[in-house]
């Protein structure tokens, strides 16, 4: 047995309360290296004569990747606290502890066992309940609709009548959002992402002016509070962007440091050098990136962290949002975050707060600063897959096993899963405008753990390249949208929210052979199993079902046909780049 | 090169913020397996043309376990932000990232590499400064002294009079430990630790009935003032056992719960499970372990949290105090501890806090609740090799090196050694009362990163097995206090504080073979080397000293005796159990 391959730590999403009652642990293998493992557990003062009262129960192996497999139990101490160990078999039986390993399970002394102190309730990573069922939509509010003439900026074009660029304006705004609500329940969207709302120059909005005004030419607060009225009585919780990590240039308090330099009171919001400020032909301050038009924001003052603060709790207190997407989260100090959750969870204990975080985000997901990360990772795999058809079978289920793998479940479940945004090109160009590729990553992403966001204008068949190209405007004439496309979208959420087993109540598990050219995985939940299959090929293939079908109901979910199998080896054809969702 | 040996996490104790200027970042690998390691980093915003700004930096390997080998290095990014992976090579070259292993260095795209976002001051684990040069003492107040016969709880002994027992009752109180400060000044130590003097039932006093009182027996408020003053005109720290985890029996607030269930305005405070309250035969609420005495308190609870933190600030507003040390720590949750930390830092931005963990316990020195926690894993492997005998010199390197490398160089450095305490036998009766491995440990203990406690009486060699055996009346009769061992340990004592490379300031690294019967390690600091050599047998050893010392002065630090050696092979000769250190 490779003993180096063996790892396991506790107090990380290897072990962790997935609630108030139930542990989880997980522990990591050298791949095909160990038969079976068993979790040896029991509560640390339970004894009996001079001997631990431990007790023992198999753990199941949930994940491969190209190195490891990863096995899995969950289990409620019955005193909220938990001393443990793994007894491994495999060319050899030897048992893991903290301290090292033993060739038998030692009861005399619990020391060197692994150690879960207590399941204390307030410590338990606890996102809300609704985030769970939530389905996304990202709306750029520049691009989304024209409600209101009255408000555009400025040499507004006229809407859809140029290209995007960097610096134009087609006037979105609230009103249009609120004109064509009907449009997202339609698609069965729960959630809206805004991209920032606030004062700035920019179409984008990320250069922030004023945290505390709307700006302009999105509408007023007026508009903004029946924007979330409209949301909330048609079931859309509503999220907004928080650029915290950085200010805009023309944010007052920067300005009145460019101005005054080190007698402005203002000095110590930013990050300065020295004096006098400079912004070519290199800036003297810390700012993201080497943007000299984005001054970092110093969260540890405590004026700066006031001002924040109040920002975070207004919207909520006043307009009754549902979330924060915080922008470049990890460059943010962690104490800022700890303050930033207790107050806004004091006014709303169920808003959620999600960070973008494009790295592995253990450290902001210990229930004490975020609720989710945006999960790139996960959806990144997809795309190569998928879309580029850059990585195998293989490596996809090994991808995405990693990433499932990379975080506690209850974690897992609220991670915000996207395509593509205001970022990325969007997906359909990724996919080269292969509809059925675009097909195959919308059922993957709404069949897949995870909260799904689809950026706005993808369910109706926009392409677009990179930034500028990504932010065209929305097309509203119903003969130019994928009319199709919307409706098979519709249906992945509708069976999303239909089916537990289909979406974030189901447990996923891929089921095909490493040198398949298609992939097939199982949802279950209680009895239900759901299966699908993707074709990553342009051929024709047979994809052979594990199951025994005969004589079984099976409905092919993505066209409600019904089937009642005879034989007893089913095979399913799929074109190419075809898939298929089966309720077994 | 073995790749399911090879590991790393930002974040963690392999990459973490030494300062507020500079990151430490550890790799791990298959032990021997790996002949160098570059450090690939960068700022991840830093490109030119299209490719990755990066630089190298030789990684040096610093620790070796029986699996694994460690390697380290420390830079300072110029912008506090590092994207950085490893350059690995050994039968094969390959480049470790966060999303797996490469054949070489990509420079079209940094996603992959491992991410330490931002240097953000304000997360920087950074205990008291003085801590790091910190000897702390251990007064177990009911054994140390009886200043003051009036105070004497009923029935108390004649001092020393009777073995210990666990309800007997000697009278040591306050004036004691003012009585014999001297005592302690001329050992040399700088803190005192002190177990519970609040209101309590016991001779331990870990059975707490009144928090904000001290109890009776050793005094009032005022002599605990003039106590405190006394310790502070000396040089000397002071720190209290804070047992929140738990209250006693008689807590006041539980007595009530007992006395009106439900309808008592305390149920909240502990967790009930039903009622009525029953405490036979199995308490019918939560419990630290099984014992009825003691109920859980529940820090989730606003008044509880409120009770709790104010014992934590007044205690220090109003006494000045130095330090908490946290009774059964981790089985409080992280929420508390973390508001416990900001409140009493506002009052004493240098008070240390630390918490009593015998397990792994980087999940609390992220920063946000402890400085310290009780260092178990470290001397335990040195009282399991010098006292005990029962490890190899290679187990005692192996176990030594896997506490070292377990958390942060910072965190070692404030982590509290200690060779034995009023739980354990004392050490000399471990050692079955031979002074040589006494000697031995104590040397070790002093040249340890760490801060070192003693534990009252050990200093003089007093003896006694595991509680109460352990808990004797201090010997103040000089006669009967071995002296000469008093000022070997206070020998080590004034070497730690006047060689830098002694104590916390050195670099201690292992350079005796597997397979010998002593052990050997230098501490090093600038330019200045000490060499400590032990002999872990009974038979005479002849050691090899690595190192060409011909025309060198040598001081032998222990006697104060210097050499200049001719040889230029040179040799020292150690008894059973003897010891040396040099420098060199």
């Amino acid at each position: 047995m490779l003993k180096e391959a063996i790892f396991h730590s506790p107090k990380s999403n290897y072990a962790y309360a997935y609630n108030e009652k139930t542990l989880h642990i997980r522990l990591r293998t050298k791949k095909q290296d160990v038969a079976s493992v068993d979790l040896i557990h029991g509560d640390p003062y339970k004894w009996d004569g001079g001997s631990w009262n431990y007790e023992t129960k198999p753990m199941k192996k949930i994940a491969s990747t190209e190195l490891f497999d990863y096995w899995f139990t969950s289990l409620e101490p019955d005193f909220r606290r938990l001393r443990y160990g793994f007894h491994l078999t495999g060319d050899e039986t030897i048992v893991y502890t903290e301290k090292g390993f033993y060739p038998e399970i030692i009861t005399h002394d619990t020391a060197d066992y692994f150690c879960f102190p207590y399941l204390n309730s307030e410590d338990v990573f606890a996102p809300p309940a609704w985030v769970r069922d939530t389905v996304w939509y990202q709306i750029f509010p520049e691009r989304f609709a024209n409600g209101n003439k009255a408000n555009d900026p400025e040499g507004a074009l006229p809407w859809g009548s140029a290209e995007p660029t960097p610096t134009n304006f087609f006037g979105g705004d609230f009103e249009g959002v609120i004109e064509h609500i009907d449009h997202l329940v339609e698609l069965g969207i729960t959630g809206i992402y805004f991209t920032p709302i606030f004062k700035a120059t920019t179409n984008h909005k990320y250069d922030t002016i004023d945290y505390m005004e709307i700006d302009p030419q999105f509408g007023d607060k007026e508009t903004f509070k029946r924007l979330v009225q409209v949301c909330h009585e048609n079931g859309i919780k509503v999220m907004l962007d928080a650029v915290f990590n950085h200010s805009g240039f023309y944010f007052p308090q920067f300005q009145d440091v460019l101005e005054k330099g080190e007698q402005s009171k203002y000095k110590d919001w930013f990050y300065i050098w020295d004096y006098p400020v400079q912004t070519e032909p290199m800036p003297n301050y810390d700012t993201f990136a080497f943007t000299h038009m984005m001054p970092k924001l110093n969260t540890a003052h405590p004026a700066v962290r006031e001002y924040l603060l109040e920002v975070g709790r207004y919207w909520i207190r006043e307009f009754d949002i549902d979330g924060w997407r915080l922008d470049v989260a990890n460059e943010v100090g962690h104490d800022f975050w700890r303050e930033f959750r207790k107050e806004v969870k004091a006014i709303k204990p169920d808003v959620y707060i999600l960070g973008e975080i494009w790295h592995q985000s253990m450290a902001w997901l210990q229930g004490d600063q975020f609720d989710a990360v945006m999960n790139y990772p996960y959806s990144h795999a997809a795309i190569q897959y998928f879309a580029k058809e850059e990585i195998s079978t293989r490596d996809f289920m090994y991808k995405t096993a990693e990433a499932l793998m990379m975080y506690p479940e209850n974690a897992t479940e609220v991670a915000f899963n996207l395509l593509g945004s205001h970022d990325t090109p969007r997906i359909l160009t990724v996919c080269k405008d292969n509809k059925e590729k675009l097909k195959q990553l919308f059922t993957f992403l709404l069949s897949s753990p995870g909260t799904p966001c689809i950026y706005y204008g993808d369910e109706i068949g926009m392409n677009g390249e990179q930034d500028p190209g990504c932010r065209k405007c929305m097309e509203w004439d119903t003969t130019k949208q994928d009319r199709e496309l919307f409706d098979f979208i519709a249906t992945l959420i509708r069976l999303r929210k239909e089916i537990p087993a289909f979406g974030n109540h189901g447990t996923f598990q891929f089921i095909s052979d490493e040198n398949d050219k298609h992939v097939m995985y199982t949802k279950t939940f209680e009895n239900e199993t759901l299966l699908f299959a993707f074709n990553n090929s342009a051929e024709v293939v047979t994809v052979p079902i594990p199951f025994d079908l005969k004589g079984r109901k099976v409905t092919h979910l993505l066209t409600g046909d019904e089937f009642a199998y005879e034989a007893e080896k089913v095979e399913v054809t799929l074109p190419a780049h075809g898939y298929v969702a089966l309720k077994l």
